[in-house]
């Protein structure tokens, strides 16, 4: 347990003495604070709260900690959730005939640089099959079928919770989840959108930024929710085209957006960065 | 005449042998070309072409060249327009209550970056009348009136035509030109839009950025059309954000960028390395 | 004193219950905390923090802050400033014949964007002398004389001083300040250099980066040490060039990147956002 | 042949009439530009071109052309180059332990995103053996042994010679390549450097960017030659950091900027866009 540290994400109502009690119930706890970060939303009266600190040397085990907490939480009415960093999630990707995500995330896990294990891949093609088992991942085809929407993410859904995974991240892919799937995984379902939202949602967004003779494009990663592409953002990035720039130009620059985007967003919420607010995020970078 | 450079822009079908003919024409007269660029788009077929060239030592004089052109210009269908670098554009600016792009433009100038006069600006408010005087220069107070807009923008379109005014900047002009009026000037009215289109086209786009709860925000500087906001892009550029900027904060770094992209927008067009083309541009940096 | 704010600079050597004895004095005199940041460096063992809140409310009276706040800075040996939002701080400004962050500068006080009076501009040239007259502001003319430099300063210094001036800013001001003066104004004199330092640090930056055929340059806005272009750094930005651009493109590009930079040096800087640690900047943005 | 362009990429002494020559002698062959782009250096009144065009429907063979534009050539002492775009370049990558370039480059390929083929990859460690092996791809182990540099240097050679090597990329290679092996790949060797150049040139860049205090970091891609991290400049491009961001993050962040400024600057040379001049490129995008 040398090197963990808990994490502590909260958000509540706005009251005075909030950061004095919970820095008081780590210091009487012996805690070292090793991050804190805060934020105040004056116009909502709201107050956020990423609190990191070492287990090493802390008064309570940590599987003492959530009930230590518990009466503090209640007092101010607290959202929370407490991370360790010695978990490591457990991810399910979806992809479908766009690999450069997928092999970005491949080559993250491979390197060593992404915080979560790959779990699985489902896709509704076969294309992704050859890189991911040649990495030793597994692979699970679930062709769209009409009129079966509902029996194939039934299955997926067994999949996921049979292999108790935390986090599912759309690499590009091109099926729209229903209500009750995306009900299993609220702000646990990450998405990458190859636009500068809400420039360009929906469909098509490399030719429509090409048709519009828009001079710069982007990519944004976010939340899934409900209403497509409107989900709470977590990071978006931009780089300038021209009139040079063909829709094949574009793409090609996109790709290497999306992957970045993607991967930046993943590991803010790897390392329990976000707070979801609204159709908003606070993110302690 | 000694540093002078004409500077021809055309546009026409692609077919072979222009480049050869446009480059004979300028070399059969002993020029010397300073500056070239082109562009071809493959899917519609059209060429484009900035040729920039020095009068010095040119055997034809500069109220000779159209003629001389116009034969091959016609063999060709082409669109085009010739420029003098030693004629000083004649600018009118439009502005309403938020003043930076309008104070940016007049220190820019003040010190000599800004290739056009600054023949007048028209408000429909008076905010901006001290400090217009304060550099000397001429300012024109239309307050809106119901049922007179009309009237107005006759009035407005007589100072423009009495002052030879070539182009008109809309530095934060918060009324909507007639399409009258915009006939009279195609291509030739730069608007500056404070959010990145196509996101956030029409009003209030901080509130708007702010509530949707973007990672990073923009500015347009576009020519105006009868669309609201569709006008052709001529440059944008961003700027990130977090949730840590409120309204005022992003309206503070939202100026700056404003500021630039207009700069970068005017002196493109004072270039003459714009050719608008149906809703798009072709920018020669 | 209904908005006012106070604001509390730290840094101390990292030891368990910092932030909770800070928030206890805080909450215990029932202030509410608006912002607050911080930062351990883990090589160092170091803890830096900025801490803001209400006085509207708060049990004690803004002259009895610092006696209240002393014992505890004094038992964790705390290097510490305290500050208040509805102070203005006044600013001289240092200029030679490049007068666009100057320019800068005045306008944006003149919007009320900056949250500094600028009580003079001083030069060693006489460019700048209508601008600074024409908004109504006070200009001192220094001419550089061979022999003379401690003379001039010491004359600088004592109208400095006699103005009760907070900072200094130099805005491309072309002379080299003397130790004796610098150690007046420690952390309290901000330079905008003309490069991405520590890349063509030193003379002609512009000349050298077209030279060098860099395809990016850059600005950087620091506080001012005896090691000339290494004091540490408050902000950089860059933009792109290419072969295109000549040198006076580079300085066209330059300026605006100048501009932006100084001043978001200086808002960071009158926003008390910075602490300074050796030759580096904690910035809590 | 049907999609196939000839590019010509040459420079010379500017004088009048050489655009009009060039286009006239692929007009009078029927050909039919796709690209052209040229650029004057005034200060050295040189001359630089990248001129594209069909193959296809051209009046000289593919093998005609090289001697049918040689009289040209000499008329204006031209150094010039042709190439064809159905040829794919064959490249060997050098690298050392740390592999997120050679990953990258390796993914590229896969997803037939770089238009080059990856004949092998030689390095001093055995780390990269794995994953290149993995691909189908030729590993060479050539551990550093004291006093053989030059002997190891011959046998990469000959390695090189013997499969046809036209491009060398040294993605993150830790040892420096002699003055004879530079010689026998002018401008066909490209390094990738972990730093915004000429800032932190030489070892160590991440500490020395911490250490320093920099707001923004930097990758270079660049041709090699003697004077180490001195050779003309190919792309680059930064990313912001804060107090926050210790050596490991500056590291992360700057492995992204490495994979896609090596990624860019390979795609500008293997789409021959670059002209080297002295120690700078001209970059035709």
């Amino acid at each position: 347990m040398s090197d963990v540290n808990a994490i502590l994400l909260l958000s509540c109502a706005d009251r005075k003495g909030i950061v004095a009690e919970i820095s008081n119930f780590i210091f009487r706890n012996n805690g070292n604070i090793v991050h804190a970060d805060q934020h105040t939303s004056k116009a909502d009266k709201l107050f956020f709260m990423r609190i990191e600190w070492e287990l090493n040397g802390f008064g309570l085990k940590r599987e003492e900690i959530s009930a230590a907490f518990t009466p503090l939480a209640k007092q101010f009415k607290m959202k929370w959730d407490l991370h360790f960093t010695d978990y490591t999630p457990r991810m399910a990707i979806f992809v479908s005939r766009h690999l450069h995500c997928l092999h970005d995330l491949i080559i993250r896990r491979h390197m060593g640089e992404l915080a979560a294990d790959i779990e699985m891949v489902i896709s509704n093609h076969l294309d992704a099959r050859d890189i991911v088992e040649q990495f030793g991942l597994k692979f699970f085809h679930f062709p769209v079928a009409p009129g079966k929407k509902n029996q194939t993410e039934a299955e997926e859904l067994r999949l996921l919770k049979r292999a108790n995974i935390d986090l599912v991240v759309l690499a590009r892919y091109m099926q729209v989840l229903s209500r009750k799937f995306l009900h299993y995984y609220p702000d646990r379902i990450i998405n990458i959108h190859h636009s500068f939202l809400p420039a360009f949602a929906g469909g098509n967004p490399y030719q429509r930024a090409y048709d519009r003779g828009v001079k710069i494009i982007g990519a944004t990663g976010h939340y899934v929710t409900e209403q497509l592409d409107e989900g709470p953002i977590i990071a978006q990035d931009v780089i300038k085209i021209s009139h040079r720039d063909a829709i094949p130009d574009i793409q090609t620059k996109s790709k290497d957006l999306e992957r970045i985007v993607l991967a930046r967003a993943l590991r803010l919420h790897l390392e329990h960065r976000i707070l979801v607010y609204g159709s908003k995020t606070i993110v302690f970078e």
